[in-house]
């Protein structure tokens, strides 16, 4: 357990965050920013947090930024950092989807590690392109596929791993909202806006923003490849430019059989990620809206409820948890595990050892591009009447 | 309420059923048995219940029927019933899937009402000609999509007819089990090894045993039709000729969407069929397992549980319960609505009166022939590499 | 699994039910007709349906009982039974508690077995001479907890039994309901009229309508019999002159420790009749509002779900049920248990072998005992204050 | 909302905290650390980690403490801060209950603000001594009863204020766990030795370690205070001097009625806090293990589920939210509202305003005592045969 206190023991400080986007009204990066602190590991010393400067400086103020390190935009922050003794060890970029990738470029080049948020970026070509600098570059790129640092979603993994489900055969995977419902974005919400604005969005609007989510998800617990997928893609609500809703089969390269579904049209759904996974020996199912257990079903016995650092739980699980069992851990530590994860990483390579084995679960930017990949595809797919298409 | 006793009051008798099929190591005919019982309208009297004429007769002892009305064949029963005085109301078709029309013409053609198990035919051809021969009989047929006896799926049902949830856009549906999972049918277990033979079962496995039920609640809840649909079938177990598992988007003619999954190979599964439903203005949950409770989100207020029965349950819920809300009622209540709905049928063309409307939610043959429709679609569709094929 | 037919295939009939109450309008007669038919072991054929005698005889034309066995009251049926050759093999007793001894009585006089609805009396005296006579009877006297008839129930009491849970620590238990928030009595309803009338229900209200079954699950489940008690008996609706919530503390003679709430006053609860017991070496946790389920932990490992029928059920579970697991069985079922246990009993006398032995499970007049002096010591400790009082 | 980030900018500093107790190996202070921290209001920034000089030091040096605010025992940390400049705004005391008081004086004689562990000390006179300093001293005196700080409890609270449940009847609190069913404190663990130990916990075991949160949560939530209770104390793993299981019936002074039950031996059951509320009008019910959803049930209407800053949860809840509706917070989140709340008291009075009226929902000093009487006169009752005992 991370609980008793910073590991930066041997550092003898904390790492130092910078922040491109999350400015005042923003939700992720608020979200980034506890995530960040809530291990200790990490304090926030500068940021380029809005495209309008004003609202950078301010959003600056109100996190007690030092001045000089409140920016006008993320050129200026990578080159105002890149010469600092005290720079930043890593840049986490939050902004809308068709910033990312130019940000993520601008930090690479000032050799500095990268936390980006997802869909990586807006198209296939530039992800790949993007993934490639980041090879080049040696940098750590970690993009924040979040649900990943859920403890059970681990020990779900561990359990696929260790063969406890024999071959997968069925991936189920859901992510359900109902706030898109209406539309929102009519009404001023931000969030809205720009996530139903092609310009800002990219080409999917509930496969990129939750469906990507959920993508991941089946293939990091499965830990198998979706090798082609059928989509059916559509719009409910009228006059909304992308997607609010999809349904997708898909066809692991395994061999396994799945289905995922995103909507921001479900009422009564609020942030609904499951995943149910199903092997020749065994069964696994998990909700992140009730996260802190997973239910497991060996072929024939009575399914059994494993909890957060509870019993049945491994090492996966517990390395991820901060409190006992019974005590629920929720988004924000999930999140936080990211955080904690990176700075492990960056850490044994500040000081020349390996990292903790479990801390390189992060999601990097090959698990980026692949999200991308699904983007596409799906769309492709959608446009060609849910035609079996390659991921 | 049903509870207080029979209704047959002014027919001063228990209707007569005869049973086709349902002999010593059946399961869904002791089914139909419990479920004709339970709320006292009905009295089993004769039966053909099994190919094997002894055990035909062994079985009919069993029950402790009349000697002189057990068959050994159900040619010989329409036969021996038809010119009694006393014969039966009503036959009972609980056979494997391609014994269902030979038996069903007979006692069509000796003009007793048929209550026939699912799906209804082995081929479309066939269930076409059976409904045309039913249409000129001008006699009940009734096709057991037992979970339509639910109180709380009529209750959705009814929702969605008030316009409670607004236009659908969103159908999930799913039914998934595990009893397949390995290869059973090797074992000498006998469900297993006639529903996993094409010669017995037809052309589909789990899309016609269990996803057919799924596609008759989807359509019952959501009082819409699907016009096409895109399949995958498949079959993990090896060696096992039929599909064990379908993956299945859907499109509804009112331009709903929608997925249904059904399982046989879902390991820790039992007998998960579940519907959510989603419109405009409200979603809706159900779930068999647990059926004594509906989740009902109105759009921007908190979900609410409907109990079956308790508060918020109107005429649909109540008319089929028979006991308090918070006592359960499962599966086999709801499958004894459907008997007790096919006598308030028969009776009131007795009586020369209207049924009861609600009575007359009883699936029919027509019905039956979505169900071979869905599954001859669903089969050709994944041969086809889940081409969109209408129903 | 009792599915498969009658198994009173020796006696080549099924056994003859004659009833005392339950006409019209009554509740629990009606569910007493379901159990007993559910199994196809019984046919009902005489009642002395009603105390008013035109209501006795309509109500046993409403369930087509023959004319000359609709008796006017339960003496003239004891007297007109007795020395039919075809006279019933038991009656089911299913008045106001005040009324269950004479008619008890009668019926031991005329030779005939007795399936009692509890509570058993409305005093100690009366219960234990009852228990007195029905010994010197040698006839079978049960008494319709019918809460044990759960499946699971009695995979809990198996469990228990066979030692998973080592020593007994901590039983808690409760029922609660809602129906009598309001002063419900009122307003012409039936049942809540004579629950709060002291004159038929008898000294206790929610304890003794509620709490003994509670209670006697408590007993059942652990197999411990409870020492002394600690009560707060308590009454919330204005003007009701039996008490409508109750708090008691539970002494073990074993040493183990628990508590009992019942209350009719709990807003929000339908039927949550609940227990949840603690040993060295386990916990079980049982809810009837989703009775398919069993929560099993065992000491340091995860909690499990066993279901009905399912995998880790037993031969207690398994021979109560009539279904496969995950189709939900419920109360009617639950109750058609001990219609089915108490035709085995009586079956086996006539034919001279030992009964199933899990038909022994169905309480009889001991545990009626049990629960009449339940019900005293928790009226004579709540007027002392919650002292410490003997059961 | 919190999230969008400190809300110190008038301050234009974070607060500045202190600790005792909490180094190495406990539990409680790295929990205090990260509530702390979460919502970025608050620094740590010295402290007297642990009674053992040396651990004090590499414990400090652990959380990267400046080396000269490392003190070796809270006397001299008292004096070390009175006099700074830049001293600590106020103090978590985190050790064992026996060191609560002589720690608190300290800090309250140097003028500092206290934040302190539950029980609030182990004994009733000590309690209220400290009551009439803290009083005397003008300064902020919280006590880290952090259940109050889920979001959903304080829905619960107001709800139960604004008279949506009408006038309260019933109120059943439960505290559960299982980490002390055998005999831990035998094997060197340190969270299990202390509190089973009369010398450092104080007269109660679990009646003190978790009873109190229960009492503390049935008190907040109902709005109404305990006027007597009846209480048997318990225990049940032999050679532990104090009681590991308490089952207590409860007198309000308003008339309602209720029963707390806290368990440390209850296997398989983790951290079930759990309120239940019932009143005329409506009833509440909550779970710890899943606490962003509460139950409302109106009186005659179906129950609803209310979500964390979901659609009818109110200013209560969405001002302790930091996330959407359906992205769980829990533990850490709860406990750092009140860390929140207190910096908002705090920096009101620095700013001389009136603090945002939610925040005054943090327990004080007050309702230590509540918990201190709760102990005493359940361990009193409890030796004297549950006796009816005032609080």
């Amino acid at each position: 357990m991370t609980i008793s206190g910073t590991s930066s023991q041997s550092l003898n400080r904390r790492l130092r965050l910078g922040m491109v986007g999350g400015g005042r009204g923003a939700f992720i990066g608020a979200v980034h920013r506890i995530a960040a602190r809530l291990d200790d590991r990490w304090e926030l010393v500068a940021g380029a947090l809005s495209s309008d400067p004003g609202r950078a400086r301010e959003s600056g103020a109100d996190l007690l930024l030092p001045p000089d390190r409140i920016y006008g935009d993320f050129l200026e922050m990578a080159r105002g950092e890149k010469h600092r003794d005290d720079r930043i060890d890593a840049v986490a970029i939050v902004t809308p989807n068709h910033a990312h990738a130019p940000a993520a470029r601008a930090f690479l080049d000032a050799g500095i590690h990268v936390i980006c948020d997802k869909p990586l970026t807006t198209s296939r070509d530039e992800a790949e392109q993007l993934a490639k600098l980041a090879d080049q570059s040696g940098l750590i790129f970690a993009v924040t596929h979040n649900y990943t640092g859920y403890p059970l979603v681990r020990q779900a993994r561990e359990m696929v791993l260790a063969g406890e489900l024999g071959q997968i055969r069925v991936v189920q995977v859901e992510y359900v909202q109902d706030w898109l419902a209406t539309r929102l974005e009519e009404t001023g919400q931000k969030q809205a806006e720009w996530r139903t604005d092609p310009s800002r969005a990219g080409p999917a609007g509930s496969i990129g923003d939750i469906g990507t989510h959920a993508f991941n998800l089946a293939e990091f617990v499965s830990v198998q490849e979706v090798e082609d997928l059928a989509a059916e893609l559509h719009t409910f609500v009228e006059g909304r430019p992308l997607d609010d809703n999809a349904h997708v089969l898909l066809r692991f390269a395994s061999g396994a059989r799945g289905m995922l579904w995103c909507s921001q049209v479900a009422v009564g759904r609020e942030n609904g990620l499951r995943i149910r996974i199903y092997g020749e020996k065994g069964g696994l199912e998990w909700h992140q809206e009730n996260p802190n257990v997973l239910r497991f079903a060996p072929l024939g016995e009575p399914p059994r409820l494993i909890t957060r650092n509870g019993p049945g739980s491994g090492a996966a699980s517990r390395s991820a948890s901060r409190i006992p069992a019974g005590h629920p851990e929720g988004y924000l530590e999930g999140f936080a595990q990211l955080y904690s994860d990176i700075a492990e990483q960056i850490m044994a390579r500040m000081e020349g050892r390996e990292p903790y084995p479990l801390s390189l679960q992060v999601p990097t930017v090959e698990q980026g591009i692949r999200g991308v990949r699904f983007i596409e595809a799906a769309v492709r797919s959608s446009k060609e009447g849910a035609a079996w298409t390659p991921i």
